[in-house]
């Protein structure tokens, strides 16, 4: 029991208290329920890798999306994280391919850019399939700083490199804006 | 007192006990000071006026932005209100002059076209001097319609018509974003 418990503390948001309470549950929980969720845990690290080709996290190798003939190949949107594919999939307005980075380079918090899956993304241009490929890094200094980088390797290739859209987010109101979005908006503005 | 009471009921934020506490407030305040305050409110409403250009709210006519001749007055950027313009101004990346709507069209509020200063606006780019108009109405519903509303207008008229980008917002997060926003980011995508 001390073991399990000593194995739960220190999740994200669960201390020794909480710990204890989720033990003692597990404790409670039908031996079949329990099984399942000890198995699920270790699915998630025996079967959950990198894809070969955009390097997100899949349980399949190559990834549904790289798999899938329908999409759009020529086209990568790279991203920092699996969870910023999930949001951009979700809006439902892309149909091209990924390639999810792992992280933004932060030489304070020791991520280089070799930590980084950028030699594979190089290495899926220098192809010749890839027409254009969109940095969908967060419009932070890291993420823009990661962009920049990656650009800058990518110059030499023969490949189109766009970014996001900066501006007004659709539903905000003007006077809450910042001063840098206001800047960024007035200086992409749009022919209607 | 009772007069002063009732006439400070009905301010945004300000109930009959906050009035009586704001009235007893003045009573004991030095009489210079209330005075201020009085003549203050005086002027307001027989000083401020709208500027006779661009329809901002002003104690000048012109308004300072209107008769600043190191302006570049062949650009209007129209806005909804005047707090917008403050927050663009405050931005300090735009060397136009303005164009101040005084609301958005919003029929169920019963605010019509005419209600606006679109009438003047138009008056203003027949003049001849503009080559620009920027729509920086709010990116809301009732903005967009606005804008649309106003461009059509202005579509006979020999002037390029711009609006505001749209995308992320600088030092967010594309995790957090609604799927709007990502999609408005995606589709106006910039060569990087």
């Amino acid at each position: 029991m001390q073991n399990l418990i000593s194995k739960l503390t220190g999740l994200p948001g669960i201390g020794p208290r909480t710990a204890e309470r989720l033990a003692f549950n597990l404790l409670k929980m039908p031996t079949e329920q329990a099984l399942d969720l000890a198995e699920a845990i270790r699915q998630i690290k025996t079967q959950i890798k990198p894809c070969s080709v955009c390097c997100n996290l899949t349980d399949q190798d190559p990834c549904p999306i790289c798999s899938d003939q329908r999409r759009d190949h020529s086209v990568i949107c790279v991203v920092e994280q699996p969870k910023d594919l999930t949001i951009i999939e979700a809006a439902g307005a892309y149909n091209g391919v990924y390639h999810v980075l792992m992280g933004q380079i932060a030489p304070l918090d020791g991520v280089e850019p070799e930590h980084l899956t950028i030699e594979p993304l190089i290495d899926r241009i220098r192809s010749g399939q890839v027409k254009e490929v969109i940095m969908a890094t967060n419009p932070t200094m890291e993420g823009d700083g990661t962009a920049l980088h990656v650009a800058s390797l990518l110059g030499r290739l023969n490949v189109k490199i766009t970014r996001l859209a900066r501006g007004l987010a659709v539903g905000s109101q003007i006077e809450f804006a910042s001063k840098a979005t206001v800047t960024d908006a007035l200086s992409d503005r749009k022919e209607l």
